[in-house]
């Protein structure tokens, strides 16, 4: 595999990398074709987001100049892009100088089935609860054992992805993916302030949903009115979207809506 | 820095470790006297409970060699164990078959001042709070960036550590320790269900209060409750038992039950 580490190749880190020691740091993978990367602006908006939040130094010249030279060289697939706070001592207090640590992986494409997209996928139903912790939400840390344990509850492949709710058994989202539904015209997608990590392609479609004036509410959203919508899909960068045909008992049909957004998501990424 | 890498030595990590990728693993940090580890049985207990809840294969025979071999070596200082998920694909799904990796590195014991353990500390009041999450309570896994964002709320050395509530306000531990207090001749600590890390040195002290017949209470605990307090303390497997005096508005004195259990410590820790 191709990798960097501070601009240098390299398969490797120093066992000291807070990276390690305490997940403290963040990560993008972002979709690559043709050497271009069509969300890369997304991705960068919420790398500099969690960088704030952590009190990281923010993406800098430098991580740009590395990210877009990485990104060229890779022509397709998914570049994953990791940023910690790099080398400390044993103990929390943030390391002074903080000298973070690049970390980008060049990765083939994933072989997702074709009929994921076109025919729809059924959601497990994870018993694994996001807690709410604001300071966290939204953004793309590496303290990530709440989609571990949630991801290991199944095995069976009928399931292509699993939805998970908050302790108040909200619903938040799948465990490497966003949700939407579609009620009485309205596109609605849960509220990320308490937990679960807000996704590049989610930002993406509730950017082309203002523009196209879809009416949209990003809003707690019950199990009971998940159940109610008339049509509801999962999306993420790498996937694009799959409408969701199925969870436990409840079916929904493959919608207008989402055909109309996975249209937009295949000009985008294709252009 | 003496480090082994899955009993070989080593100073690095594969970057397709989820260790890295996710915090997924567990680490421990073990007090060393004259190739001793006193609190090595708790360690383990304590890592054993962390592999069960993540999925993780337990604690096998050839990391208790290697771990003994380590600290045999160490003599003095502390020893970190990493002990992660290995090496794994993007995704979160679990590896299989799943190779773990034990990270052993040797540290110098720290230098705190003496006077912390003697005239006892103030403790910073973080405004970081511990989100409540059972399914990750009590084990010491490598999801941390709650504890660094706390830590990074104060560099003022007058603190030499930190309270954390959680996000019900309940009084929950130090950023690097568990909290005891005494009112009325009764032990109490605050109960580790929803979120926090479960110490070893807390373990032990529980133990040793048993054992005492000294009246214990492990149980939700009030900043109310911890204002009316007769004496407090903060604890870790490393600097031992630190005697509370200020948070805030509030002042205890160093109480004799405080003082009894430094002894017992002292004794644990130099024999």
């Amino acid at each position: 595999m191709r990798c960097w580490v501070n601009g240098q190749p390299s398969q490797q880190l120093a066992l000291q990398d807070r990276g390690l020691a305490y997940g403290d740091g963040l990560f993008e993978s972002i979709a690559v074709r043709r050497g271009r990367a069509p969300l890369l602006d997304w991705h960068l908006a919420r790398l500099q987001r969690g960088c704030e939040r952590l009190r990281l130094p923010c993406p800098t010249a430098e991580l740009l100049a590395q990210l877009t030279a990485f990104i060229a060289e890779q022509q397709d697939g998914v570049v994953k892009l990791i940023l910690t706070r790099g080398v400390g001592q044993r103990g929390y207090a943030l390391p002074d100088p903080c000298q973070p640590t690049l970390i980008l992986q060049g990765l083939p494409t994933p072989a997702y089935p074709a009929g994921h997209a076109t025919d729809g996928v059924r959601l497990f139903a994870c018993r694994t609860r996001l807690a709410e912790q604001p300071l966290l939400a939204g953004i793309k840390h590496l303290n990530r054992l709440e989609q571990v344990l949630a991801r290991a509850e199944w095995q069976d492949s009928a399931f292509p992805e699993g939805l998970v709710c908050d302790t108040q058994g909200r619903v938040i989202e799948g465990v490497s993916s966003n949700l939407f539904l579609q009620r009485g015209g309205v596109l609605m997608t849960p509220d990320l302030q308490r937990c679960g990590v807000a996704g590049v392609m989610r930002a993406w479609l509730l950017e082309q949903a203002a523009v196209l004036r879809i009416p949209l509410q990003v809003r707690d959203i019950s199990l009971a009115d998940l159940q109610a919508a008339d049509e509801v899909f999962v999306c993420n960068s790498l996937f694009g979207i799959w409408p969701v045909r199925e969870l436990a008992d409840s079916h929904w049909p493959v919608g207008g809506l989402t055909r109309k957004l996975q249209g937009l998501v295949s000009r985008l990424m294709d252009e």
